[in-house]
């Protein structure tokens, strides 16, 4: 399994690198959880909890920082 | 949907950079969970809890960090 | 409402660089739940727990943390 | 009150920076919770608390980060 | 027991990368919690835990950042 | 107490790097409950508490990044 898509940190545009940085943090829980199964049955508790989804942004907010700094910021 | 607003993260000034954080922490959690009737349910229940609304108001930090790096701080 | 400020994230000295950290935290959490008298009667609970406290510490820091860098940490 | 001792984040070592970042972090409560005696009261319960305890190194962590790149980490 | 696998942070690929970020995090737990038998007894409850999992996933990605910016994020 | 021991933060490698993050994180718990038969007393629950024990880990990741840019990353 890919934790990295297409295994570079680079993306063309920063709505592109915020993709990639929900997909990274969606890459790491798939490793730790590898049971598809359980990680579906998970999701309705964990998204209709406003503080897990809270958390999640959180998680999501980290990747990007690393993301974005690695495409200095996409400046033009 | 857009994640990034306009999709840039350079603002012309750091208030502007503050509400660009606001709407990213936002899109994230509209990504994650899709349907805004669960959203604007959640709503009361959070926003009338401090430690979610700490909670919340850390993912801004987060982001805000990025956003504001990405724009050199807005220094003159 | 303004989220930072004057509209700026340079200040004279790391005592204003942590005043403006404290504001906006506070900024923030007013932007997300906009009744000030809400924010009134959460303010006994929260500020009477510790991890609360701790919470909303934590929040400072990472606001200072970009203040500081903005302002090259105030090196002379 | 005072929420940077010396309003300056240069320290002359790594450990008087680690102090400076551990008093950030107890003046920031102060001035969230001014009441000495409200936070004498929780001392108690979160000092023997091992989860209390993780948050707050946690937020001394942070405020060192900064702390120690404003030292240039105190490299010689 | 190493905590730094191959004792160093350089890698080849952003997903060797993120596959020493994961390590980096299991290798302090295992530094804290030495019984190997207790964290496979802590395994189930907390992979079937969506906070838990999201937890992990943080951690994650604070080590990620590291490993990112010691390899220049991979740009080439 | 020293909070930093040797007070210094820079390590010949990534390994004693991230012996110093773990001494680190436990030197500001210590210096918070000074009394070491409380914090002996704490251990065995958080010990064998899987959110307990990621949220440790998180701060030895915070306080690793730290050491990690004093270091330039033990780049050669």
């Amino acid at each position: 399994m890919a934790l990295v898509p297409d295994n570079t940190l680079i993306t063309d545009t920063p709505e592109q690198g915020r993709e990639l940085a929900i997909m990274l943090a969606r890459k790491t829980i798939a490793a730790i959880q590898t049971d598809g199964e359980v990680r579906q049955m998970l999701r309705p508790g964990y998204a209709t909890n406003a503080d897990s989804l809270t958390m999640a942004g959180h998680v999501v907010a980290v990747e990007f920082s690393t993301v974005a700094a690695a495409n200095n910021y996409w400046r033009t």
